[in-house]
C-alpha cells in the first residue's frame, strides 16, 4: 500500500508502506477520496505553521472516505463493501475532558496528520487504512466525494454550534474558503434568517452565494456595502470569522449588535481586539476548535439532503497526480476543494 | 446648592447651581455620600480618556446616596427622610434594547457624569438631586456609605452575571482596585468554590483577601504561584479581567481550562489576544458594560447581610475638602474607595 | 364597516360598527384575509373554554392581513397601499415584563379577541382596523393569504424557540393541526436533523409530511412505529406537544432521551405527568405561550422563501359566507386552515 | 466483616460476609459513618417503592465515609489512614451518556443499594468496602460525620445546578427533610438573594431556618404567608420541589414568576400539573436525578467552610444498635439525619 508523506516544504512523496494488522473492534478501509485541507497545505508549503513543525516525515490528510474491505472481530452494524466517511477525531475516551463530553479537548487526542506531538500523528492519505469501528460512519446515499467532505463540514457545524442558537438571526461569515463556505451552509441550515458572506475574492464569494448566502460583500471593492449593517448599534447577531484577518474582524465588529457572538476559527497568531467596542457592546468572542460529535451529524445532514456540499468540490486528481492536486489546492483563485482519488 | 464640576485636567471646582424643579414621578434627594470612581479620575487627571473628552464643564460623579427631601406627585412606596441609593442608570425604556431587557445598551442612555455625548450628561456630585423615583432604591438597614457603594457593587454583580453560573467554579480576578474587589465579593457570593485574586500591589491584594479570596497572587513577586493553576490544560474556569493589562490577560489565559469564560470589564484600548490559545481551548471572552437590573440587587445583598462592602471604603472627606478627596483617590497605594460627604 | 361578533355558542353575527378615529402613530388597514384559529372555534362552539367565557358580545379573530388605507401623523416606513401582516400582540411596553423583553407576559396585554379580562379585548375580524404602526409588518413578496398566516407561524416559531437550539436534533411534534404543522415547519427550518410528526388522523399527517416531517406516525394505527424511537434510553431530543392529550404526552415521553426538552403549547386543563420518568431522565417540560418578537421573523421567513405555509391553507370563504367558514373550520377531517376574505 | 441487609419490610439483619479482594486501582476503606437515606427507609418500611422491589437480600446504604486501610496497585494521591467520602456513583465511563458528561444517566450505572436491576446492586453499609480509587474523595479538614453527608449534599448541589444560575434570585424549597435542607444550603451558597422554605412541620422548618432560609412557611398553619409571594404575576424565580406532594407543587406554582424554573427531585408517582398556569407563565419543570460531578464539589464546599451540614445530623448509633437507627430515622418529628457509626 502507498501513502503521501510530507518531508519538508514542497517535498511530498508517494511511498510504499506496510499494511497494518487488524485488531478486534477495527475495520480496514480501502480509501476512495481524500480532500486536501488548509493544514495539509501549511505542511506542504512551509513544513508547518507557528510552533507546529515537521520533525520527521509525516503522512498528510484527514478528510477521507472509503469502502470497508475487512471487518475486525466483534464489529457490528458495518459490512464489507460499505462506503464510510472516516472521522479523523480519535480521543482517548478516558480523560477528564472525554468524560465531560468535550472530546475535542481530549488530553491524548490522536487527530490524523498532526505534527504537534512528537512522534507525529500519522495521517490518512493512504490507499488503505485501519480504523476503529467508531470512526467509520456509514455513508449510504451519498457519494465518496461527499463522504470525504464530512470532515470540513463538521468544522462548520461545530463553529455554528459554538455560536449558540442561530434561528432567526443575522449571521456574517468572513473568509469564504472551503471552511467559510461550510459555515455558510451550516448557518443556513441552522435557521439563520439572513446570511452575509464577506471575502476579498469574487471567486470564493460565488461559492458562498451558491451555498445560500443572502448577501455577499467583497470588502475590497464594496466597502460601502457594510453601511446598511451598521445602522442603529449594528445589525449582525453573530459572526463566524474564518479569515484570520485582523482587518476583517475589526470591520465586522462595527456591524455587530450589542451582545453579538463572534466565533473565531483557529488560525493561530495573536489578533488585536478593539476592546472599547467589545466591552461597550458586550460582545462575546468564542474560539472554535475542530469537532467531534458533529462528524456523524454531518454525514446525516448530507444523506438526508439537508445540506449539499457538492458545489464546493472543484477538482479531483488520480493518485499518481497527487503533486498536481496539491499545487492546484494552493491556487485560491481557481480551486475550492481539491480531492485525490486514491482508487484511481 | 453646589456641584463639583470638572473643567479640564486637574481643574475641578465647587460651584453654585440652581435647584431643579420637581416633576410628577420624581423625588428630590439631599445627597449624603458620593464615591469617586475611576472614570471620575480620568476626567480629573486627563480631561477624559480615548475619544471621550470634556468639551464643556461637566458635573462629575455617579456613586451617590442621599435622603429624600421632597416627593413629586404620584410617587408611591417612598417617603421623606428615606435613605436611598441612587441608580445612575437612566435608560429611555422605549428603544429596542430597553424592550429587550438590555437597558445598559439603551440607544438614549443618560448615565450620570458621561462626556460621551454632547452636550454631556451632567453628573450626580451635587448637594441635592432630582431623580426619577425608579432611580431611588430604599436602603433601609445599611449606611449612607454603603448605599453609595451600590454602584460599584452593581458593576461587579453585572460582571459576575456575565460569566454565567459560577456555582462550584474556580474564578480568577485580575486587577484588584475597588471594582476588582467588588468582583471578588460578587464571585464569592455567587457560589464560586475558589477565588484567586491577582494584582501587582500587595496593598490592594489585602482588600481582595478580606473580600473572601482564597488565594491572592502578586504577579510581580510571586510569578511561580501560577504554576499550580496551569496543571493539566489549566485549572481556572472563569476570569474576570479588571486590570486592562495585556500581560495580565495573557498570563491568566495560560491558567484557563478549555471552554473557560473571560469577562473583560471596560477599559478601552485595543488588546492583543493570543488566538492560538483562545481557539485551541475554545475560550470565550465577553465584554461587560455597566449594569442596570443589578443595582436593586446590590442594595438587597447588602441589606440582607450577604455582601459586605464596608472594608473597601478607606477615606471620607467633607465637601469642602473635595480636592483632597480626588487627590487621595489617585493614590492607589493608600486609598481604595474614597467618598465625599456632601452633608458635612 | 362590519365585524364578526360572537354572542354565544353557535351564535356569530356580522354587524355594522362605527369606524375608529386615527391617532398619531397609527395606521388604518383594510382587512384582506382573516384566519380562523382554534381559540375562535372555542368561542364559536362553546362560548369560551375553562374559566374564559364570553360575558358580552366580542369581535373574534387575531390572524389578519390587509392593505394600508390611511397613515396617522408621524408614521414612517409605511405607505398607503402596502400589504401588511397585523400583529395581534399589543403589550404595554412599560411593565416589568415588557422591560425584560418578555412582552408575551405583559401585565396589561391587549391581544385581539380575548375574553379573559372584562371588558373583553375586541378582535380583528373587521373590514377595517386601526392599529399601531408597530403592529403593521410589511409583507412585500408574499400574498395576503400568507400574511394572515404570520400569526399561527409565530406560535410555531415561539414554541421552537422555547425548545432551545434544535440544530442537528431529533424532534417529535404531537398533534398536527395547523399549529402542529407550523411547528413542523419551524423545527425543520431551525435545523432539526429529523422531525417525527404524530397524530391520530391520516388527514392531518399528510400536511405534516408536506411540511417536511421525515417520519409521520398515526399513533392509533401504527403504535409499533414508536419502538425504533425507544431504543437505548430513547431517541427523541425534543418534543413539541400540541395535542393537549395526556396519552400523547405520556407515550412521547417513553421515546425521549435523558435531558430531553418538552414544550407544551397552551391548552389548558391539568395533565398528569409520569414523574418517575421525568425525574429519572431529567426531562424538562416548558410551557409556550403566544409570541411577540417572532411575528416580524415569521413574515421575514416567508418573504425570504425559507418557510412555505401555503399548503396549510385549505379553504377561503367570502365575507358573506363567514358562517360556512366557521362550520368548515370545525371539520378537522376536511379542513386545516380556513380563511375569510374580508375584501370579497 | 459485617453488612446490613434488607430482607423485606421491617426485616433488616446484620450479617457476616467475606471480604472482597483488592484489585489494581482500588482501595480498601474501613467504614466510619453511614447515613440512612429516604430510599433506605423505603426498603426498610415497604421492601421497595413503585416497581422497584427487593427480590433477594440486599445490602443497604450509599452515604458512607471511612478511612483507607489498603491501597491497590497503581493508586496515587491517597494513602493509608486518609479519611475519605465514598461516592456511591459508579458509572461505566464508556456508554454514550458517560461520553457526554451525563454520568448520572449511565446505561450501566452501579449505584450502591439499588434494587432496580436484578441481581441488585449491593449497598455500602458494610464494615469494610473495596472501592475504585476515583470513588474515594479525600476529606481532610472535615469530620467522618460530615464526609458521610457529602452524598445528600451532592443531591442538593445537583438540584441547584439543575435550576441554572440562582445568583440574585428568589428561591422556594418545598419539603424540608434532609434533602430539602441540603437544597436550602446549596441555594444559599449559590447566591440566591432570598430563600423561602416550606413544609408542614415546624420541626423540619427550624433546620431550614438554621440552614439559611430567610423565610420559613408552615403551609398548614400559615397559608396566608404565601400572599406576599403572589403579588404581580408571582415573585418566586425558582422552586425546588422535594416533598412529592401535588398540593405543595400546585400551591407553589401560584407564587411563581413567568419563566420560573421548577426542579422536581425524584419521588416517583405521577403528579397532576396545572397546565394552564404552566403554559400561561411559560414555567419550566425539570427533573433532577442523583448527581455525579457534584460529589467532589460537595466535599470541597464543606472543607472550605463554605457549606456547613453539621446541624442536619441529629442522631448517631453504634453498629450494634442499627435497628434503633432505622426506627429513629423513620420518626420525622424527632430525627433529621441519622447515622450509623460502623467503627463503634
Amino acid at each position: 500500500m502507498k501513502a503521501i508523506f510530507a518531508h519538508g516544504p514542497k517535498d511530498i512523496r508517494l511511498t510504499d508502506i506496510e499494511a497494518e494488522p487488524l485488531k478486534p473492534g477495527e475495520v480496514r478501509v480501502d480509501t476512495a477520496r481524500g480532500g486536501i485541507c488548509g493544514s495539509d497545505l501549511h505542511y506542504f508549503n512551509h513544513g508547518g505553521f507557528g510552533d507546529v513543525r515537521l520533525k520527521e516525515p509525516m503522512i498528510l490528510g484527514h478528510e477521507v472516505s472509503g469502502f470497508i474491505s475487512e471487518l475486525g472481530e466483534g464489529v457490528e452494524g458495518l459490512k464489507v463493501g460499505d462506503l464510510v466517511a472516516v472521522s479523523p477525531s480519535r480521543p482517548c475516551r478516558e480523560c477528564e475532558y472525554c468524560q465531560q463530553g468535550l472530546q475535542n479537548h481530549c488530553m491524548n487526542m490522536r487527530f490524523y496528520g498532526s505534527a504537534m506531538p512528537f512522534p507525529h500523528i500519522q495521517g490518512a492519505f493512504r490507499t488503505s487504512l485501519v480504523i476503529d469501528s467508531s470512526q467509520a460512519v456509514p455513508a449510504q446515499g451519498i457519494s465518496p466525494e461527499e463522504a470525504a467532505m464530512a470532515e470540513p463540514l463538521s468544522v462548520g457545524l461545530h463553529a455554528v454550534s459554538r455560536t449558540g442558537n442561530l434561528f432567526g438571526k443575522t449571521v456574517m461569515v468572513t473568509g469564504c474558503g472551503p471552511i467559510g463556505v461550510m459555515c455558510v451552509l451550516a448557518a443556513r441550515r441552522a435557521g439563520a434568517a439572513k446570511v452575509v458572506a464577506v471575502d476579498i475574492s469574487d471567486f470564493t464569494l460565488q461559492f458562498a452565494k451558491k451555498a445560500g448566502a443572502d448577501l455577499v460583500i467583497n470588502s475590497l471593492t464594496q466597502p460601502d456595502a457594510f453601511d446598511a449593517l451598521r445602522t442603529g448599534k449594528g445589525q449582525v447577531d453573530a459572526l463566524i470569522e474564518c479569515s484570520g484577518s485582523e482587518a476583517a474582524l475589526t470591520n465586522a465588529i462595527t456591524c455587530m449588535r450589542p451582545r453579538g457572538i463572534i466565533v473565531q476559527l483557529g488560525l493561530g497568531g495573536p489578533m488585536s481586539l478593539p476592546m472599547m467596542a467589545v466591552t461597550a457592546k458586550e460582545l462575546e468572542l468564542r474560539g472554535s476548535f475542530r469537532f467531534h460529535q458533529e462528524f456523524r451529524k454531518a454525514v446525516g445532514f448530507m444523506a438526508a439532503g439537508l445540506i449539499d456540499v457538492k458545489p464546493i468540490l472543484t477538482h479531483t486528481y488520480g493518485l499518481s497526480a497527487f503533486q498536481d492536486a496539491f499545487e492546484m489546492a494552493v491556487d485560491r483563485k481557481t480551486a475550492m476543494k481539491v480531492q485525490v482519488a486514491f482508487d484511481q
